[in-house]
């Protein structure tokens, strides 16, 4: 079964669409729950704007190709499966396991930026290559974000968590 | 509902050999389907080897804490999950989603043993420290080389996918 370079770059905008739609609600159900641990939330709020932003330049992206976003595919939906797993699960250890989600996420999206903009660049469409190129720098930043945050986060929760005067996990 | 450091330790000890017997599930079966990208298959069966060693470690760290491997527990299954719905999934781009996930899953990986080195240090268990440093630098070569190999990959999978004559999903 043969398909156009073109096909598959529409197919993998779309997937690219339904990871922002499902990004967007994973951070907003993680801002909303997290409770002490001020500067993971801070973060989360500044790139749920970034993802609005990028879920509407992939838009304008399929739009140029005649194409629009649509309902989940089944690879994306497996994908996201984590994502929503992850949203808001109640373990001891909330705060960790959505943190590692969060930067798992970004990971998701780095990965199929980076798809894109080769294929992007491989049919000559410098607009979806270079808006690709901008989202990638983005979700680089706030992969490396967490990733920096995460032994502070982690010390901060072993402390809380050991002290029965109180709350740890989010 | 307090925790030691220990117990919380442990617990993502336990998360991470469950991580590894499922990274060994995946990429064995990604690695056994694999036909048209010998060099990505041979970085796989690489990573298998290491993997492999790594859970050993890990075993013996759970056992300096009087402690073993358990049954997967519900974390674990939900970011497990990700691995086997991935591990040879029969889509018309499976090479690229494949490779995506491979990443995806370093990734998992890095992000836990970043949380357990953090973890260890707060308790001072040296050992499990250092054991934690040296696979999070091959979980990160991996990651690496496979963002780094992930454009080519897409150009050789829009080749074949575009020529009637060729097979380019795996």
């Amino acid at each position: 079964m043969t398909a156009s370079k073109q096909d598959n770059l529409i197919d993998w905008l779309r997937d690219a669409h339904a990871m922002e739609e499902q990004a967007e609600k994973m951070l907003s159900a993680q801002s909303a729950r997290l409770a002490h641990y001020p500067q993971l939330r801070q973060r989360i709020e500044q790139h749920i704007r970034e993802t609005q932003e990028q879920r509407q330049i992939i838009e304008g992206c399929l739009s140029r190709h005649g194409s629009s976003a649509s309902t989940l595919k089944d690879m994306g939906g497996k994908l996201l499966a984590l994502g929503q797993a992850l949203g808001g699960a109640p373990m001891s250890d909330e705060v960790i396991k959505g943190a590692i989600a969060g930067y798992v996420f970004e990971n998701i999206e780095i990965a199929t930026y980076t798809t894109l903009i080769a294929a992007a660049a491989e049919i000559g469409d410098t607009e979806t290559q270079q808006a690709c190129e901008r989202i990638l720098e983005q979700e680089k930043a706030m992969a490396a974000w967490l990733l920096e945050e995460l032994p502070a986060t982690t010390r901060a929760f072993l402390e809380r968590s050991a002290d029965p005067d109180l709350t740890a996990k989010r």
